[in-house]
């Protein structure tokens, strides 16, 4: 993209049809909308897959209203995160294909028209160790789907009765990607990840107590797993989770 | 491969080729080998995709030597890492086709036959923000190279100069996995990230000094990285990326 | 029990009361139930000898009602813990026999027919060293006494007046276990662990201001005891001083 | 000044105006003013270029509006930061010249007469990640401005698009000093400061989420940048930030 | 015991064979023996159950010799732990009776007369992780056996290969206590406390690297464990869970 | 105190006035009241100079109420820290003695009959760095006056402005003790310490922002303090720094 | 620079002297030089004022020759800091200019034509609390004075012996920037900051013992300084702190 | 001291005996004394009650050797602190007075004139924990007779055995000071606290292992010992302890 846009600017120069000055301005015209309060990198989505995703944490109504408004005219989704549920209410009010999900914080509103790539490209499951780590499992689970992923859900199968898990150990393997959201202890994480081969995502949640220190017990497990090749996201960031697994299935997608 | 055996014990009681006592006895034959001071994971390999990785930190060199000898009969590559320079010696000259990489602190041991998946599967690079990263981005290279991945290293491209990366910005999209290792403050994988949109996994070092605490800084640096989708592994664990990358990339091989 | 299950499954097939498949599916059909939201592990009772326990913290009122619905069935008693008032008078007006400690922040009901094990099998002591440390300790009391345990309390007798302490040493003799129930620099632990032999588990509690932060003084306190052989479970769980006190108490059930 | 009073005490001790345990008296008098809950340093303005600033955090009306009272009187601009709604009605509603910035949390109210030094000497940047860095932003902007300081704002560059600020590279060089804001894992600061040659100062926002600690991911990494030179303030302190900037913009009229 | 010598004290008060001051200087005189550089507190033994170790970490040679000799004449066992070799052979060297563990830097040195209670009251496995967890594991067993316990080891079992967990877990059921020693994330803990239902004891080790931070990533996860009931002790004390174990192991004995 | 008991029981013994039991049974009588949610220690102010005092954070107005009835016939003094508006109120109300302080949250009750030790035995100076920091100076100086101290009170002389101290500096030479209340930085504790040769007890509060982290900077401020011998207290805990004071000061009168 | 270059290129293109594939190639040409090893930035000098320095510590001697030996044709100042003795004699003994200051652990090779930017265009004062600081301290004057900065040196005037820093008050006016260096406490910054109103750069130092813990508790007290407008640096970087200085120098310099 | 010379000068600038700039002038000549790598603070003996201390940690032999001849002079006692074997030789070679104590570390070069104050004023007791807590109770020791103080030292009396503590409680009423020296869990302080009513200090140790932290647990557990009025110093700083005994001591003194 960027490579078109230097080369015609080149030509046009060439050509003369435009001077040397008028080229560097136009060299600087990089691809972001200035809106004041924010900068919206409209190019993201052909650049790295998904769109500029709002985190709704510590904006204010208007300030959101207004991000979406400068975006919905673009072609990609929108995707944003941690709203209230005021907020949402606005959104959907407004906005006829956005979808709220309670539980998982977020509203999304789906291009108008569909976009090419993603079609069901990848099957990502969603795994939990408690029924209090089931936010963060929806957030990675709406993101993905957000970008097309087949998803699946498999919730509360901590590894305090191991056998509700090595139970399903034969399903796993049908799946592209596993997301493991996991707190108190995260030993989830590398039970599964001793089992699988394919991409294992962990997500430390905050849920736990005492000395679980909102969540830093569950990432230093999962940093240190003694499973091979477990990749650890942001605590609570199902949407970091999310969007990592697209990353994946979206290589996967390239190659078909 | 379990539900075979599975099948095949259950099956050979059916025709009473086996009584009840036999069969619960297979049962718990679970596939590893117990050589007294460790427990060989012989079939790892088929599970997971890369077999059982001798860890050599505080481990002897007889135990070292005493836990290949019982591999080197499997068909899986062998991988040492961590391995003193004294070690290393000693299995190079035990073994013919052991490599030591002494920066990477490894040494590997193809396996006799070729391993069938895994043959140049995936192009993984691996860039390093400094000259002090190069260690840890070696094992993280050695360990890809022996799953079969092609490696290419882009050594030095910290975001103190930042044009020295984003003057190779077009050629980062030929790649499917991307590997981003560095210290200090470990600003090069938001940046990188921030690029491109396949899978990068973020590797933190503990080089630096002062209030970089050996590692943290750059840990918590790429785990808050505001570049969606980054994931991360254990400070200094090029092994780590190197098999999560290998997890990716075998996905990728499956699909071919 | 797994075993019995197992050979019974392998008698049938062996006098070809049911085919292979049929065994294979069965095998996969482990003891929980799915009711969605939760997998309910029924035959944790028979195994680690405490039913399963539902944690309310992060749970909905209606999340709580459901998983207690679904386990009332069984003939474990149910424990709930920190659970709100509004959920635990939801509880007891539903269940006759849900009985509220509200200091303790807890609902249990026994099961209706009376467990077997567990019938006064040991005499645990609960000592707090202050009265804010009291509703920790109450959580043990009530975990323990569910279990069928015999429970005394000891309370408020910190080390700032260890005479308080000393004249009761010889009264310490008649439990089998001793629950330490202590905030601030969780002395106390320490202390009684020198008087007696039998087992001490210490619960550092986030009583305390300043330097406390949140009991890690307490917890660091209590792992760094010079008093031999103490163990220490989670800042502020009473709950799992008291499941770790039942495990040794129903040690010694099990050899009556 | 110090200087110059300690003169003419000695000079009239000398031609005998006052007696020695006059002039002991006087050289005890210092430059402060005590009105009871605190001590007014009236002198500051001279001393070191700016005034006494209230931290209104933790302070009551009353107090507040008791130290405004006994400030007002000098030729000094006065600065209330960190100051609640309530009481900047208060002081906007008492004094015509307040100024109330709700964003930034500040009321300034300006010097009757005008300062003579700070006419616009100096050009600051004030530059944020994101939106949700603005209040710290606009607290750093205030505090410039107040000290006659010409203040642009950049806001919402972050390095995840990083051609938003790449774009403007050219422009970042009109300005004395750079004001960095950003959080989550901070590495604006680390890309701005290896872009130009002019003084950084970064500002770590408690901005982020899971492992961002409150602002410690930010701090870290702004003091490990491998961007030369970089200087840091406090956790969320635009206020630091800005007299940071207007001590070296000071400097800078200084020579004028 | 105090309760006897108390008791006859005051009887010799009574009967006048000795007087008031005399009682009153018996009193005082507590069961312990001052050798200058320490105080060994030689009844430790029959109050609760082991004898004074010597933890021989920052202790002299000479220290450690001058210790030993005044506590050879009471009947109790002695146990040197974090002992050097040097100070081992030299042990060794002098009292026939000692024993020197190596790997567990223990010296044990019997009591020549036997040891009354103890006599294999109780069963202990002590399980780890990974080969590197066994020195650990080792001071654990020797401290189990110096109370005279039967030990059984089973090393390197972690979860990356679970199944060779899963494949042992009738056999757990033989044991009275089980100590779990691992490092890493230390999940081992989670998945036997799932399995079984005695008490289990968490050894956090300080094996691993990058963010294990010398055994605190494994001391939350255990700590933070979502299996009920385990209890844990000092990062790398194999001695303190030997002792823990020995408590309950003693309780037991007590009740035979 | 308890000599007096002891030589008067066994004296009673030798007369046979009681029997050894009796004895036995009085000896185990120790100073302390129980009234089951507490054991009041009603003989510390004679043991260590100061009475219970009851730290009411986490305690229910009954409880306080209760305590505080069980305490009043001694006649110690009794001191409540920490104590909200509310409980405040009703303790004022019912008795007559009790003094309120709603800064320092304390309510002092006077003993009835005038304590002996401790009339205007010394004289302490409670030094604060701003005026945020006045809440637990206040804390420190009820404690000091309620066990018979002169306070003076000196605040917001902190280091930014170091001559509002220097200018004071000959006078601080008249204290027995110096108590530095300081938050931010705490820089004031050192810069006293180095200034006087008297004892300095330091204070850190919780007054800061940002990477203050609730006081924990003021705390290894003034632990590290290069001004030699400089003790330190609780973070916020006036309350010790005054009870250290009194220890200080009652040492100074049992002098006089 | 970069502008003029870009200007040219497109110059060229209009006049056809070049083609637009050429123009492209250009275009990605970026000013740094790629010797395998490292990317060395040739023309940071000119972008940020300073040149690429190279970080010695985890360097191989021959790492560091070969960086040397690519650098030393260009014409800036080349310096090598945390230089180990050995490394810096092979510098000596090969480049003529090439100066060893083992204090600071820097070697400076000077540029062979003078350097037009910063002749003495700044006086830097750098003040260390202690005679430990001074390695630190040196390495900052090192920095300083490649830049052509004029450096004085004002070692061992910490708190604890205030009169020391009050007696040079006066003094300190005469300087642009000032360098504070201190460890244990870091009170001397706050002091500092209190007097002067020029730029302050706080350098805190791992000097201190106990809980200094490595210099945090001087960094913690720099950041939370209530002296206005500090800004910190690493711990124990007197480089970073003498290019801050260099970069508010060099700002001066453009002005003059 | 201070207030005199000051008054001096005055009356010589009244008779004229001294013009008014030489009176400018000497009143900054302050009581230090500058030999380059440090400024001797010669009147800290008189002004805060004892001598410059050098802590040897990070100095070179020469600048201690250089340190010493420069104070030797003044009639002030010099203690040396940390200092090496070799350095403490060559102390002790050249000053026939310098008495070297290894095990704490310290050489002390007592006065030539006898000191005046400070003549056996105070009785201070040194009690530790464990015998590895020695070295630091020296250091506090050999500090509190470098003034003047009579120390008895009381060693290896831990809470693991309290016996042997409360047989000696009668005695520690005999002292002035008790500085407790204790390690691990650091629970003496808070029993020892209990026991009596004068000043206690705490010097946590870094003593212990695992979660010990190298003196963290100790140190929190003193700041938060529930034994009012405790005081705590840093890590291993018997020397801060020392001093702070002495300020207390020296107070006793002044009012003898």
């Amino acid at each position: 993209m960027n490579k078109k846009v230097l080369k015609d600017i080149l030509s046009e120069v060439r050509s003369k049809k435009i001077g040397v000055n008028e080229a560097l301005k136009r060299l600087k015209h990089f691809p972001y909308q200035d809106i004041g309060i924010a900068r919206i990198d409209t190019h993201r989505h052909l650049r790295v897959g998904f769109p500029e995703v709002i985190f709704c944490g510590g904006k204010t109504d208007d300030q959101i209203m207004k991000i979406v408004a400068s975006m919905v005219k673009s072609k990609s989704p929108i995707l944003a995160t941690r709203i209230s549920d005021t907020s949402a209410r606005k959104l959907t009010k407004k906005y006829a294909r956005a979808r709220h999900n309670r539980l998982a914080r977020t509203v999304l509103i789906e291009a108008s028209g569909k976009a090419k790539r993603g079609e069901n490209v990848g099957r990502v499951a969603v795994i939990t160790a408690g029924t209090a780590d089931i936010p963060v499992a929806e957030e990675a689970a709406v993101t993905c789907e957000a970008m097309g992923c087949n998803v699946e859900k498999l919730f509360d199968v901590g590894v305090a009765g191991i056998h509700r898990l090595t139970s399903q150990s034969e399903s796993l393997h049908d799946f592209d990607v596993l997301i493991v959201v996991a707190g108190m202890e995260g030993a989830l994480a590398s039970v599964v990840g001793g089992m699988v081969g394919m991409p294992v995502i962990a997500v430390p949640t905050s849920i736990g107590y005492g000395a679980s220190f909102g969540g830093i017990a569950a990432l230093l497990s999962m940093l240190n797993s003694c499973s091979s090749g477990i990749t650890v996201v942001n605590i609570d960031s199902g949407f970091a989770a999310g969007c990592a697994a697209v990353r994946i299935v979206g290589l996967l997608g390239d190659k078909k």
